[in-house]
């Protein structure tokens, strides 16, 4: 039997809740959006004791559905000032899960002037607040280390770093990786890490001993979808398991990972560029997946067995799409970082114009253990760049610049760590690059127009997640699109935005979208695993919709208006290369995605 | 007959227009808020080509009214990104007025890559827009002295020193004070120097030579009206000339300045203290007016006619009350500043915990002479003392940080231009004194609620000059209120925000009121002068509420609702000593201002 954990940071108490029946059918996403929805004041300060920090596994977390594993964080959001939510893997997920943890609510806050900084351990059917200063100020690699030598179950840890305790708006939630230290599991964006900080929460330990893995309500049926939904995935070339014709694998995310796509984002000619002067990047193959399989390939022939570097890296225990990696030194072998994703590359690489991939994996090490979101803070260098502070394409001045960020004296550390809209204002940018103040991501709107109005529109800022049209616009997933810029961008970004807000509810990742897109099959027998899980039948479509409305509903009540859904200016006047097009989805069109809402 | 100057700096060119039918009554403030709201898309970027900066000299300015000199300059606001008017005395709303121009429209921008920057030389029926690289870069007593030199007919001058040159959000519009070289003259608020850099203008230079002063359509009925005013202004203890039984002059305004408020509002525990701590401050006689006064005689005892300080000092031509200064080191006699206002020792003293005058005097100096906004840059160093980066108190800490601007490549010097919130966001701050962006100037809304009700609601943000409750709530014009937690806050609020959109629009200063609000026969001469000019009767009230309108219909298409018109959180929580209050005016109570505008 599910239930909620209610944790009041301001008297240090806490209760268990049962689930009520109305929400019986609501994770991850769409609990944590519920409970920010109606109990958080939408004009409350996302940094002070009436916001709410709420942590929800995906509804299948800690099954044996395949890749359903994650765990979302929700709350105001301090970057954008409207409501968050945002996910990862790790082993959070499914450890609460498996203690029957549907959600954890931190509410209230110790008094401003408290020193005190705590951490939560939650186990089965307990809980304890424990004053822990001594983890405050901690590197995040550290700080896992020591979490785990305390409790060598290997506990899910979610937490804030430097960043998050500092109260910065690049803050993100960390989770740790499965089988090392690295803090590489980021609910990364809107913020939230700043949320947890001002909780002064610095770690969430949940260690399922005693546990079980949850049982679905029609158990046989939900047994036979999950393995027809495996084989499914393993069959697609995106997140399968296939074999050339020489038995060698060619699955894209399994040997590239998400950076598979930074050649065809540039062959496309919309990887953003040079904080979005340009689309297409002359390095781009230096820091592509191709090179970083490469970097594991030649770094195990030299090093042997004691290379750390991998490809087909599941980022939670049973994700069959394995599309993670760790990418090691090449001269000793050891971890520099785990992971090296895309958007990551495109942030602190493309989006800069540094294309050595030892130091665009330097400054995705310096960011997890920061505690701060890699694409908020490679738009926030950007920004630096623009204004003239240090060059374009030089990784030693980015790296320098936030090593800056753990003096906690230093102005130009804490710039590094408060997003690109703050920093940009600094520095007297007119090109920021941000959606209610949240940083865009790695696919330039100009020639992409529906990931466009997808940023525009949904409710978290800018955001490539939340309605991933690249897979209609540019990777052909149910057919190739032959000129996206037919597309009703409306309806595009819409049907992907609610069916997002499903999935990111199941526990599923994302990425099995690929898959289920493409093969009906496969999306039968993923919605199967729902139905049968829950033991109703859900319609995708209402489940999805229902989410973006208390989103939506709720930023309103914060006093957003359409106004608030437009892309920056220079999207619309500045012409990118190499196609020459600027933006011209018209207000109009934008606004239609949501009309009614 | 009146004309508008037009000036594009996209391709530097100007045409000259005339005044529509519809234009004739409007200067000042509703002349730029009227072209703004007309012309400029509300949702431009408003430090790209699309927005425009508007300069208009008040209705009677150049005319032999008493105080009626003074200038208004308006764009979209970057700090607050709504509409903006700011205005100053000096010498450029007589200039203009003098030689017929009742507007100047500065629209388009050079491209964003351009290293020229431009002074505007506005002159009897001529324009010239000159390439002057060797003014940008300098200080504003630099360029001023340049100018004057190069420009022997000590012509009007408004522009925008390094931070507006910076495109950063605390850059105010310097005008030059009418017998010295201090940028003393400030159209401070909302970032307008910036909107200026953004045009690469660093100057405005007019010289009314050749032109005459503007006639009144009914000129007997003018001048017998104006000479009644200039009687009424004289008597009155706040603005006039009052001796005491011993001859001593004892006028509030001429004597102390407005800074005569220090020692009246730290009675009335509504002295914000230490970035809004507390409400009184146990070093505000030290930095009051009477100090300044003190600090006067005592410079002239010792260096006779060397000294060059002064109070009593009008800040344009044709002032009666004159109320400014001019501040002297005391070990030389030297200018050190002119002026030191309320606002400016408030925020760049008390709000900082500095009670050394000098210290004062100094930040006040550099703020001058970098060309921001002195109540904006005092906030926003109290965001480093909030954060810890700096000790409330520490006078030399305060001014070696706001030295740092004179670097461009420092980012602490880029922070303190930047504003309060941009500042406060960077550095963690959860209790940011602004509303909309723009930071409180210095009058606590707990114990003072009509001045927070007109914080809230005004279309410029935190600003007391648009609607100035504290003359009833704290000084008792029309009579002392006993109780300013009686008044209808709403009605209060609304009554001085129309009146003050009438006064910001006829070149008369806001201070008048002091003496119109009190004195019948004052506040008739007043409008008959504004009438008898224009040949038509006003209505006080249908005019402000129509400039008032004309703003809150761009804030609106520029995206802002009722949530913008909200204190931050901090002030409804935490309890203001010494009166231990927090600011309790309901939501439903500050949204009744402008019901059904």
């Amino acid at each position: 039997m599910s239930k909620v954990l209610r944790v009041n940071m301001t008297d240090l108490t806490f209760k268990w809740e049962k689930l009520k029946p109305e929400q019986e059918h609501l994770a991850g996403r769409a609990f944590t959006s519920h409970i920010v929805s109606t109990e958080v004041d939408p004009m409350c300060h996302p940094l002070r004791e009436r916001n709410k920090f709420v942590v929800s596994p995906g509804l299948l977390a800690g099954t044996y559905a395949p890749s359903s594993g994650r765990v979302s964080v929700g709350a105001k959001s301090p970057l954008t000032s409207g409501i968050k939510e945002a996910n990862a893997g790790g082993l959070t997920g499914t450890r609460l899960a498996r203690i029957g943890v549907r959600g954890l609510i931190l509410e209230g806050a110790p008094p401003a002037a408290s020193k005190d900084w705590y951490t939560l351990l939650v186990g089965k059917d307990k809980c304890e607040i424990v004053k822990k200063n001594e983890y405050a100020g901690l590197g995040t690699y550290d700080l896992i280390a020591r979490i785990w030598k305390e409790y060598p179950s290997k506990p899910g840890i979610i937490g804030c770093g430097l960043a998050g305790q500092r109260l910065q708006k690049a803050a993100g939630v960390f989770g740790n990786n499965v089988e090392n230290t690295d803090a590489g599991r980021y609910a990364g964006r809107g913020g939230l890490g700043a949320v947890l900080g001002s909780k002064h929460v610095v770690a969430i330990v949940s260690d399922d001993t005693g546990g079980a893995v949850p049982a679905a309500k029609e158990n046989d049926r939900f047994d036979a979808a999950r393995k027809t939904f495996v084989k499914s995935l393993d069959a697609h070339p995106i997140t399968g398991k296939l074999k050339d014709d020489k038995g060698k694998p060619f699955g894209a995310l399994k040997n590239y990972g998400t950076n598979v796509l930074q050649n065809i984002l540039n062959e496309a000619g919309g990887l953003p560029t040079r904080a979005f002067h340009e689309g297409r990047f002359e390095g781009a193959a230096k820091i592509s997946g191709e090179a970083v399989h490469e970097l594991v390939d030649r770094t195990r022939a030299k090093h042997g067995d004691k290379a750390q570097g991998t490809y087909g890296h599941a980022c939670h225990p049973g994700c069959v799409m394995a599309c993670s990696n760790a990418v090691p030194y090449e001269d000793t072998g050891k971890l520099q970082v785990s992971p090296l994703e895309y958007e990551t590359v495109w942030a602190l690489g493309t989006n800069l114009g540094i294309s050595v991939l030892k130091d665009v994996a330097e400054l995705n090490r310096l960011c997890n253990d920061l505690g701060v979101d890699t694409i908020e803070t490679g738009n926030t260098l950007a920004m630096l760049m623009e204004a003239g502070m240090i060059k374009f394409g030089d990784g030693p001045a980015a790296i320098a610049a936030l090593k800056e960020a753990y003096n906690p004296k230093s102005y130009l550390g804490r710039l590094v760590c408060s997003g690109a809209s703050t920093t940009g204002h600094a520095l007297g940018v007119t090109r920021i690059p941000v959606v209610k103040g949240q940083s865009l991501p790695a696919y330039d709107p100009r020639p992409i127009r529906g990931i466009g109005v997808t940023y525009a529109t949904n409710p978290m800022g800018a955001d490539h997640t939340s309605g991933y049209t690249i897979a209609a616009e540019i990777l052909g997933i149910k057919g190739k699109v032959t000129d996206p810029r037919d597309l009703k961008k409306a309806d595009l970004s819409r049907a992907f935005q609610s069916t997002t807000a499903y999935l990111d509810s199941s526990g599923y990742c994302l990425f099995v979208a690929f898959c289920v897109l493409d093969d009906d099959a496969g999306f039968k027998a993923m919605t199967d695993t729902v139905d049968s899980f829950l033991g109703k039948k859900i319609d995708v479509t209402e489940y999805g919709t229902a989410v973006l409305k208390a989103e939506r509903g709720f930023n309103q009540r914060a006093g957003f208006t359409e106004r608030d859904d437009r892309l920056p200016e220079f999207f619309r006047t500045e012409k990118l290369p190499p196609h020459n097009v600027t933006f011209d989805v018209t207000d109009a069109d934008i606004d239609a995605v949501f009309k009614g809402f």
